[in-house]
């Protein structure tokens, strides 16, 4: 009786064009784009301003009413989907704050393809750059700690916000947005919030850092042998182009295959197939490292540490080279279904990890079809296993608790996380407990304390 | 009686060159470098372990005896010295754990000067760079949040830290030791012990974060007119420059003087005298950044943005420009006593800040001089306020307070924060509990999560 109590004070607290009980209305929330969740709910609740989200989290608190969180509903671990519980989705905070020349203040409703226009406005780059951007939200995108591709130069969300606005369950707000790049005035509360998956509070608003815009980008697509040529290449242009090296990511021959098979606007970057690719960007603010980039390739080339090189010469050209990586998760949809793991390791193992994980998972089911691309500047791989031609989806979906727990097994002994950047949710709540009973000790302390109820996202992380 | 009975349970538990209550050795732990503050204690630990620390944090939470942490014993705001508690020094916790090619895990006890040694073996640096570093020591940096010249290109400790080992007060260990770029398994609990002064636990390890060595520093002198000139030249460096400008510390005319009348190793940088000066840091990874810096402040001189240039054109020649800078907290200690700020405001408020404050305590009390000097990057300003000549020194300093309150409105009215880089400590205790009732008591959940009966510093913040 509960909820029902909380739903007619919400309706009776909130303005009407602040909530939905239309089935129709509430039916594209409740399904996430891999279409691994089926989730319901009796009420939406979509505040537009902080008040309101005080407003709503008072009466459910009080009508122990719990709230499941959601923003651009992107995420892959199904921690927006809510289960029964009142769903709150922020993406109707859209206003913007305040900015000054180095940071730029909004509500968590915008999506990351605003703040790229925002920033563009003032000759700035808000860095964080991955496919969803469309659609995910500052407020998503902080409490899952987003990653992409630009984290080889400027870090993941936690080293892109510089304050938050959250409301609490208690109702009570924890403000440290803020233009200040010193402040040592107490605890860092902001960085319990980011990477929390909504367990800890409700994300309003956020501080964001603005860099100065590159006057030079360098987009390459690279030929290699294998894994391991890529991970001396990392460390080569690492050194070498410290602060230029923005992206490199990993990407297998069969990724290229599948992509191309499912896109006609793309074409192959090379006449020849090769094992492996990489895609390389480099940002730079002089002429003089285009030169020198290019120089650097083709002795590469000459010394046959690459087997061949594309330089991007217009940005459409390198703007097709990027669709490319961009494209292979939604081209991996669409050939079948596939079990994912999304790891890291110490960068100098990812080619062990590809070489244990593929054979152990190809030993567990004969026939499947390993994919391992991504951010391998991050030691980070998406290792995507797609089903055999022979074995029905449901029937091969049903070995995925088994093989994730052979391929983590691998993870953890090489020293890494089974979780690099798409979080726990419901997905791998299990897991996490059982691998890490120590962390999520630790991790109650801090749930009792900002949430001891429960009341937020009540199903996740633990 | 708990304490003395958690001293003979110490003695007995622990090896006997880990600990002493000789009054002799135990005196240098006492006091800190600006006399400001003169500490006791009965009884002084110095762990070689891990475990150790364990041993001494369970003895003394079950005697219910409290524990003073101490790094090298070079904080500014009196954190680090006892009254009556046990001491806990960390500085002989000082084993290397483990190096990765981009980070390198030591124990609490190293001194940053060490960690630019282990790191320079590699051919790489660990970007902390400040005055005491040949005795502050990675807990300590740690546990403050430091910052120094480099934040401006690098951060703070915060954002050069990949992981921690604390002994929490129940004798539980968190350990987030770790040299992966990304994961996102749960909540991020190193941040929490990062800033926290050693109020939640004791970190006893740290993995840091190296960065590739820079082929080339520019290190500049440069006299301006005022410190909105300033400012100027740093948002337009910043976007000339953005990935080389690694250091910009603003200078006042009286810093200089005082520091040249107390050292004979240094020497004026002009000819002449100016009102204001910049120490200029580049670091860049090719030669023609050299032409283009040259280039840039040629058209400076030329366009008057500044007065006068000095490029050092020796490494000697940089290490005493670098030293004028690194000598004015030392010189002034020997001209006489100063009330001290250490404040931070969005950067293009600096000059407001410098000139609203210089005002109000000159109204305050005639005849003082204000010292504005530091960090204009991070609008971190030091403001050191020197005695007038005509009072006695503890008559001066009898209006700490409220000279701090008068200058702290001002912060507090451009946004700003009352502690950018020193932290609270003992300090600025009351004028956190004053200033921001809403943080502390959010502060204070995280306190109870970690250390609910206060047995770490328990004087300390709250």
């Amino acid at each position: 009786m509960t909820i029902t109590t909380a739903i007619k004070q919400l309706k009776h607290s909130l303005p009407q064009d602040s909530w939905t009980d239309d089935i129709g209305l509430i039916a594209p929330y409740l399904r996430e784009w891999r279409d691994r969740w089926q989730g319901d709910t009796p009420f939406l609740v979509l505040p537009k301003s902080t008040q309101e989200v005080i407003d709503c989290v008072n009466i459910c608190q009080q009508q122990q009413a719990s709230l499941c969180l959601q923003g651009g509903n992107t995420g892959l671990v199904g921690g927006q989907i809510p289960k029964s519980e009142i769903l709150l989705s922020t993406k109707n905070l859209v206003n913007q704050r305040q900015q000054t020349p180095e940071t730029l203040t909004v509500e968590a409703g915008q999506t990351l393809t605003q703040i790229h226009s925002l920033a563009a406005k003032e000759n700035k780059i808000f860095p964080l750059s991955l496919a969803s951007e469309g659609s995910a939200t500052i407020g998503g995108l902080c409490s899952t700690n987003a990653g992409g591709i630009h984290v080889v130069r400027y870090g993941s969300m936690r080293q892109l916000v510089s304050g938050l606005e959250v409301v609490l369950a208690d109702g009570s707000i924890v403000n440290t947005l803020n233009p200040l790049k010193k402040d040592n005035t107490g605890y860092a509360l902001t960085d319990n919030f980011i990477g929390a998956e909504g367990t800890l509070g409700v994300i309003t608003a956020a501080s964001l850092k603005l860099f100065p815009k590159p006057t030079h980008t360098n987009t390459l697509f690279v030929a290699i042998s294998k894994p391991q040529k890529a991970i001396e290449l990392y460390f080569t242009l690492k050194n070498t182009f410290p602060t230029e090296l923005s992206a490199i990511e990993l990407i297998p021959e069969l990724a290229i295959a599948w992509v191309l098979k499912l896109t006609n606007q793309l074409s192959r970057p090379f006449k020849e197939n090769h094992p492996w690719y990489l895609l390389i960007e480099f940002e730079s603010f002089n002429l003089e490292s285009n030169l020198k980039i290019e120089e650097c390739f083709n002795s590469f080339l000459q010394r046959k540490v690459v087997l061949d090189v594309v330089m991007a010469n217009s940005l459409r050209q390198a703007q097709q080279l990027r669709s490319i990586r961009e494209s292979i998760s939604a081209s991996q949809k669409k050939i079948g279904q596939s079990i994912k793991h999304d790891i890291s390791v110490p960068v100098e193992k990812v080619a062990s990890f590809i070489q244990l994980a593929s054979k152990a998972v190809i030993e567990y089911i004969p026939n499947c079809r390993p994919l391992a691309f991504g951010h391998i500047g991050d030691g980070n791989i998406h290792f995507n296993v797609m089903q055999p031609i022979e074995l029905s989806a449901s029937k091969y979906l049903s070995h995925w608790e088994t093989m994730n727990i052979i391929v983590h097994d691998i993870v953890v002994s090489l020293g890494g996380s089974i979780s690099a950047e798409h979080g726990i949710g419901i997905l791998k709540k299990a897991e996490l407990v059982s691998r890490y009973p120590n962390k999520v000790k630790h991790m109650l302390r801090l749930k009792n304390a900002f949430d001891p109820n429960n009341l937020f996202n009540p199903r996740l992380l633990f």
